[in-house]
C-alpha cells in the first residue's frame, strides 16, 4: 500500500491533474500548488495534499428528513446504496425502455420500502421524458416525497447541487445555515480519468463543501482504457485522482465531510467493453478500502455487474464485488441493488435479488450470541442421541425469529416447486416487486413542507426556462 | 470461541456421544474414557480429547496418481471439491434423472477438466443403476481412469474404504505400506447428529487411520432439527461431535491425517425443509474455521444452496457460503461445483456456473504485483489527461494476460446479446459443458496399472457376490 501511495504522490508532484475549473485552480494556487493556467495542470508537493486531507473528518452524520434514518458515514458502518444513473429501465413485465419519471417513482418506492437500502446515490434512473435542464427538480421532489432516506444531489454544476441543498432544507423545515451544521445531502463527483477533473463537477463539489454537505470523489476508471492495464497502475492513478479531488474539497471547506471513492474495474481487452464484478474489480474494491483508511477517510465502493439479464451471471459478478466491498470495509456501497448491463439499465428484478443478498449480508455481519441460554446444553440433554429438536421448549421459544426469513428464496422440494410452476428466482422476483408497489405507502410529510417544495420547484423551473445546461 | 469450546467439552464430559462401534468404544476405554456398554454412551474428561488431538498433524499431503496434483491440506491452502453424494442428476438437455454410471463418468470428466477443482469428495452422483454393494468398485475405477486428482473413499464400512486404499495403491504402482507413509485417499465420515456415531462410519474411519489415510469428521447438522435452534447451540454440538470423532481417529492411529469438518445449516422452521446458503450457514462456516484453528487442525467446510434450479437463488445462496468458507479459512471446500436442490441433484449447468466463480475467487486471492514496472507511471505520463491507454506499450505488452478471462460471462452489449439469442448464463452453461465433454481426454494411465485395477474390481465383485451390505 505504501508503494501505491508513494507512486500516486509522485504522480501528483510530477505529472499533476488537469483541472478545468478556474475557481478550483485558484484554491490550489492559494495553497501553494504549481498551477499552469494554459494547460490547466495542477501539481503540488505531497505535503500539500496530506495536510489538506488532515482536515477531513473520519466520520460524519447525514440526516435526511426522517432523523431515524440518519447515517453515520465512516468507521465500521456499512450503508448499501440503490442503483443510480442508468438511462434505461428493465422489468420482466414491460421490457426494456428509456428511463422516465413514472418508473423513477417506482424505483424510489422500492428503495424506500427495503430497510437494508440506506441511501440513494444520484437518480435511480434518468427520467429522459423530462427536459434535461430541470429534470433534477422533478426527481428531487419525487425522491423527497416518496423516500425519507439520505439521497444524492446531481453533481453537474452548481445549480443542481444548490437546488438539492435548498429543497432538503425545506423538507426538513430548517434553514440552509442549520443544514450546514447538520448536513443531509451527499454528492458524488467523478474524475474524468485519466487525470482530468471537469469544471461542472469541481464547482458542484466546491459548492457542497462551502455549505457543509458531503462530497464523494470517485475516479471512474476502467483498467486498460482509462488507466494502465495493471491493477497497481490503476490503483496509483485512482488514488492520485481521489486524493486530488478530496484536497480540492478540503481547500474549499476545511473539515467538510468527504468520502474517498473507488470505482476501478477493467475492460474486456478483446472488445473494449466494460466489465464489472471481475476479480480485478474485486481486488480494487479491497485495495481502495486500505487506501481510504490510510488517509483516515470514509470509503465508498460499489457492487456492479456486466450481465444483460438478471441471471446467474448478474449474481455471481455482483457477489464477487459485494463481498469484496464489505471485506474491504466499504462504508458506502453504491449500486448495490438493481444495477444491470454495466449500468445502462436499472432492473426491477435485480433490485429484489440484490435486496435478498444484502439482507443476508446484514445478518452475516451480526455477531453470534453465545450466552448459556442460547447454547442450551439442557436442550441437547433432553433430546438425547439421534433425536430431534423440533419439540423442545428451547426451540419453541425461539423458532419464529431464530433464522433469517428469505424474501425470494424458495425452499420447497422439487415436486412442489414443479407443481407451483417451476419459477426461477428471477420470475418470482417479478411477483415480489409488484406486490411491494401495490401496497407501497409514501412516508408522511408535513403538507406545508410539501407546498414549500412545490413552490420552490415551480419558481426554479421558471427561473431556468431554457437556460442552465 | 472459548465459550463454545468450553460448553462442547462439558457436553463430552457430562452427556457424551453414543458410539455404535464396539472396536471404537474399546479405543476410548483404553484411553480412560467412561464407556457405558449398554447405552453405547462414551464420556471423557476434556484432557483426553485435547491430548488425542495434539497428535494430529496441522498439515499433511495427499498425493493422487498424478503427483503434480498432490495437495497440501491445512495452513493457508484452499482446495475446492466437486459436488458429492447426490442421488440425482440434472442438465438442461436431458432433464432430471436418477444418478447412473454414464452420468457419473461425465461428471468426473468435468471435475478433471477444470483446474480450479482440486478434489472429489465421495461419488459425484450415486450410480443407482448398479448394485449398491459393489458400485463403489465401479466408481473408483471410473474415477481413477478419468481423473488424476485426489478423491474420496466411500465411508460406509471397512470394505469400501479398503477397496479405495488398495485401488489407489495399484493406480500409483506402489504398495499399501508405501501408501501408508505417503497417503492418497481421504474419506469423510458424518456424525449422525445429535450425538450418535454409527459403526459403519466409525469402523471405516478407524481403518483409514490404521492405514495412514486422511479422515474428515463432519457432524451433519441442521439447526432446529438436529441441533438446538441457535447458532451457539449448533456450534457447541458440532464441535463436541467433531472433536469426539477426531479423537477416535487419533486413538486409532496417533498422528494420522485428519480434518475438522463443519456442515451446519438450518431448516425452514415453517416447513422443516433443509436450507443452505443462509446467513446462519455462512456464520457457521466462519465460526467452524475458528474452532478448527483453535485445535490446530485443517478445516473442511462447504458451499451449498437449496435452489431447485441453476438460477439466481442457486448463485446468491452458494456465494454467501463460498465467501464465508474462504473468509473462514476453509482448507477444503466441499460441494463447491455442481450442488443443487439441497444436495439431491448434481447439476451440469451449476458445475459451469460454479467453476466461473471459483476461478474468480482464485484470482481474487492472488496478491497484487506492485513493482515499478507494473505501476507504469511513464505510461500515465505518455497518455496524458483525458487520453486512453489502449495503444501504449505498457498495455500492449500485458493486455493478453492482464485480466481474468471468463469461462461463462458474456460482456457483449445488449443489442449484440439480443441478436445472439439473448441467452442467460444458465443457457450458455449448457453449451460450455457440452463442449468440454466433446473434447475431453482422460489422463494417461500405464496399461499395466489399468489391468491391475480391472483385475482387482472383478476379483472383489466375485468375492462380494450378494454379500457386504
Amino acid at each position: 500500500m505504501e508503494l501505491i501511495h508513494d507512486a500516486s504522490m509522485r504522480l501528483l508532484e510530477e505529472q499533476g491533474i488537469e483541472l478545468l475549473s478556474a475557481q478550483a485552480r485558484q484554491l490550489f494556487k492559494q495553497a501553494g500548488a504549481e498551477v499552469d493556467e494554459t494547460s490547466g495542470i495542477v501539481r503540488g508537493p505531497r505535503e500539500l495534499f496530506m495536510e489538506a486531507l488532515d482536515h477531513a473528518p473520519e466520520t460524519f452524520v447525514l440526516t435526511p428528513r426522517n432523523p431515524d434514518k440518519a447515517l453515520e458515514i465512516g468507521a465500521n458502518n456499512i450503508h448499501f446504496g440503490f442503483v443510480s444513473g442508468p438511462p434505461n429501465i428493465h422489468d420482466h413485465v414491460n421490457g426494456r425502455r428509456p428511463g422516465n419519471l413514472k418508473d423513477y417513482r417506482k424505483l424510489v418506492s422500492l428503495a424506500q420500502y427495503f430497510n437494508v437500502i440506506s441511501l440513494m446515490g444520484n437518480q435511480a434512473t434518468a427520467p429522459t421524458d423530462l427536459p434535461a435542464n430541470t429534470r433534477h427538480l422533478d426527481t428531487y421532489r419525487e425522491t423527497i416525497l416518496l423516500m425519507d432516506k439520505v439521497f444524492s444531489a446531481v453533481p453537474i454544476g452548481v445549480g443542481r447541487v444548490r437546488d438539492a441543498v435548498e429543497m432538503v432544507a425545506l423538507a426538513r423545515g430548517i434553514s440552509t445555515d442549520a443544514l450546514h451544521r447538520d448536513p443531509s445531502v451527499l454528492t458524488n463527483i467523478n474524475v474524468n480519468s485519466p487525470r482530468k477533473l471537469d469544471d461542472t463537477m469541481a464547482d458542484a463539489a466546491i459548492y457542497m463543501a462551502w455549505h457543509g454537505q458531503a462530497v464523494i470523489v470517485t475516479p471512474f476508471t476502467l483498467m486498460g482504457a482509462m488507466t494502465p492495464v495493471t491493477l497497481a497502475g490503476a490503483l496509483v492513478q485512482q488514488n492520485a485522482e481521489a486524493v486530488f479531488g478530496l484536497t480540492m474539497v478540503q481547500l474549499a471547506g476545511p473539515g467538510a465531510p468527504c468520502v474517498y471513492g473507488g470505482f476501478t474495474s477493467n475492460v474486456d481487452m478483446r472488445s473494449g467493453a466494460p466489465a464489472f464484478g471481475t476479480p480485478e474489480n474485486a481486488l480494487a474494491n479491497i485495495a481502495g478500502g486500505q487506501l481510504a483508511r490510510r488517509y483516515g477517510l470514509p470509503y465508498r465502493t460499489s457492487a456492479c455487474n456486466a450481465s444483460n439479464a438478471a441471471d446467474a451471471q448478474a449474481v455471481y459478478e455482483t457477489q464477487a464485488v459485494l463481498w469484496s466491498a464489505v471485506m474491504g470495509h466499504g462504508n458506502i456501497v453504491y449500486h448495490s441493488a438493481g444495477w444491470l448491463e454495466g449500468g445502462l439499465v436499472a432492473s426491477f428484478e435485480k433490485v429484489i435479488i440484490d435486496v435478498e443478498s444484502l439482507q443476508t449480508m446484514a445478518c452475516i455481519l451480526q455477531p453470534i450470541d453465545v450466552s448459556e441460554e442460547e447454547i442450551g446444553l439442557a436442550a441437547v440433554e433432553e433430546v438425547g442421541p439421534g433425536g430431534h429438536f423440533f419439540g423442545t421448549s428451547h426451540t419453541i421459544e425461539r423458532y419464529k425469529t431464530a433464522f433469517y426469513e428469505p424474501l425470494l428464496s424458495d425452499w420447497q422440494n422439487q415436486e412442489n416447486w414443479q407443481q407451483a410452476g417451476a419459477k426461477t428466482a428471477t420470475t418470482r422476483a417479478t411477483e415480489t416487486w409488484q406486490k411491494v408497489l401495490e401496497t407501497f405507502e409514501a412516508p408522511a410529510l408535513d403538507p406545508s413542507r410539501r407546498e414549500a417544495l412545490d413552490d420552490y420547484v415551480s419558481r426554479r423551473k421558471n427561473e431556468i426556462g431554457d437556460g442552465e445546461p
